[in-house]
């Protein structure tokens, strides 16, 4: 919604500061033209629980030319000549002759996508075909009891991790929540990251365990993104978390390059704990001593939660995604434990 | 179907490697009966050109849990007492009783997704509802002339690299592509990653381009995939690869912290000579000076390419890919150029 805007604004701002030799005339006459949108394809998702998503989009290829076609009606440029080309010249080839030299390229607009009511789905993060309707039968209080050395350092870095944590957020759980999910999302980034870069320099398929870490990142992110919605985080929060960060990612990518079977099992661990303070956090909210507001538009979005969902609905998926990192983590540990690579055993994309 | 053989006999390492004593008997019992699928529900996805695709999986929630219960039944462990429990003590709440404590957890593997022939779909790294149909329309002769000092810089950075390249393949150009994709995935990733860590250190919306990026590093890792089948590196080659990445990764990184907006248009240069190279390639594949092979069974399920598809087919589809990074990159940095940041501009997410 505000990205649209800004997109339009964008456009304006762009056509309005272009100076008029940016555009070639042959280039011009064609971007007066209206972008079209071909014929809208309907794809409907049957069968699932909930709400049944139907949305049409625009084809999945070509998509769509950016807003600066359209408003180019408004301002009509000074017709210019050509400006000069450039010719790519390549060792024992032929120079690209003709080529269309342009200074400035349009941007392209990702397709317009509508929601079954008819309204524009208003998210650039996630499509419509992303969200589900988490898994709440999952068992919460699954435990890894550590075993090897490895584990028990895991399991106690992270618990006196809590220590501190504890004493900083006392019973602020929306607060705890929106800071700790800026660390729990770098993790699977981290981890993703790796394992893509293996895969190129090895020439290693990866088992679809970069997916799977990449797709936890975002979900964390997501959590983020929808505690951002109500808790506003302090000036000395937003410091804290900087910092957090800085330590964090750099510790984690060093920890995952030395020993994945220890950064995952640690991350399991983690994963556990959030389990928990979401728990409490539940307990918090039945008493009454957090405010229990309605869920955000985002969280509604994502988790295809009822249009009166509230702030303990939400607190509940989420609780629920922590479980499946959880066991997505503590599973691809043992990979690792039993000498394997990730990528000896299919991956658990899409596992909510 | 090779990571499902894999699975199947990690899971029987699995089991025969651990000692009676990892499981306890309620666990046990429960892990002797089958994994049930719940009842299939069938996505059809109509009005895409090409082949329909019609898929069956089971529910996106829950999954299905790991063939470790199966192989049970093979090896029926020693009943056990419950190994020793942990409880979880947070400071001033509740301990957790009645935990569950056991050392293994169960692995989780993906949904069984079957093709419309009923065939069992056998790649991990990607799904049939991320295949596309490549927009060849594109232009692939779009230029963006440099006139910043920055762009002139990236212009030139590229240019001269393109020298030793040159020396080094001569006119191999399968090799090439193969080798030069293990650099084309990295921009993408580290912009990803770093555009990831700025969303959550800020708490701002991303505006799509994290996807965005991360789309690109795994369309370019996906043409790696699809070269591997058809050139092996030697071992030399192997070595440049990996020297090449640590260099690559670390400048790109450096670079993308310093100016995006270089960055980016760097690698907007670095895909407009990766058409020139592709089309280099297409005219020795005509000449007869390289093999026109079939086309890998990995790309003709990602790029949905007739089943009597060659090699000349596969490089088409990807010089269109190039081109389609080329744009969003060019325009990323053409964002930046005018003094905003990527995410106050919708992200051409899908965009092939």
């Amino acid at each position: 919604m505000m990205m649209r805007r800004g997109g339009a604004k964008l456009a304006s701002s762009l056509i309005a500061v272009a100076k008029p030799r940016l555009f070639t005339t042959a280039t011009t006459a064609s971007r007066l033209l209206k972008p079209t949108i071909a014929a809208a394809e309907v794809a409907s998702v049957s069968g699932l629980t909930g709400s049944n998503w139907i949305w049409t989009r625009a084809p999945a290829i070509g998509g769509v030319r950016f807003a600066s076609s359209v408003t180019l009606d408004v301002k009509t440029p000074t017709p210019e000549t050509n400006p000069k080309k450039t010719e790519n010249e390549s060792t024992g080839g032929d120079a690209n002759k003709g080529e269309k030299g342009i200074n400035s390229y349009w941007g392209v607009e990702p397709n317009k996508i509508t929601k079954e009511d008819g309204t524009e789905w208003k998210w650039n993060c996630f499509r419509p075909w992303e969200t589900y309707e988490a898994d709440l039968k999952i068992d919460l209080k699954k435990h890894h009891v550590p075993t090897t050395f490895l584990d028990k350092l895991a399991y106690w870095t992270v618990k006196s991790l809590r220590l501190p944590t504890d004493l900083f957020f006392q019973r602020r759980y929306g607060c705890r929540a929106m800071m700790l999910e800026t660390v729990a999302a770098v993790p699977g980034m981290v981890g993703g990251m790796l394992l893509h870069c293996k895969s190129l320099r090895r020439f290693e398929q990866s088992g679809g365990w970069i997916k799977a870490l990449l797709e936890e990142a975002e979900n964390e992110r997501m959590h983020l993104m929808t505690f951002m919605e109500v808790a506003k985080p302090k000036w000395y929060e937003r410091a804290l978390v900087i910092t957090v960060q800085g330590v964090f990612f750099n510790a984690y990518f060093l920890g995952y390059v030395i020993s994945p079977k220890f950064a995952h099992r640690m991350v399991g661990y983690l994963e556990e704990e959030a389990i928990h303070s979401y728990t409490e956090f539940l307990k918090e909210l039945d008493k009454g001593n957090i405010e229990n507001v309605p869920a955000p538009a985002i969280a509604i979005d994502y988790w295809r939660l009822p249009a009166d969902a509230t702030l303990r609905d939400v607190v509940t998926v989420i609780r629920a995604d922590e479980a499946h990192h959880r066991d997505v983590n503590h599973f691809a540990s043992d990979i690792h434990y039993q000498g394997r690579e990730l990528k000896e055993a299919p991956a658990p994309i899409g596992y909510h």
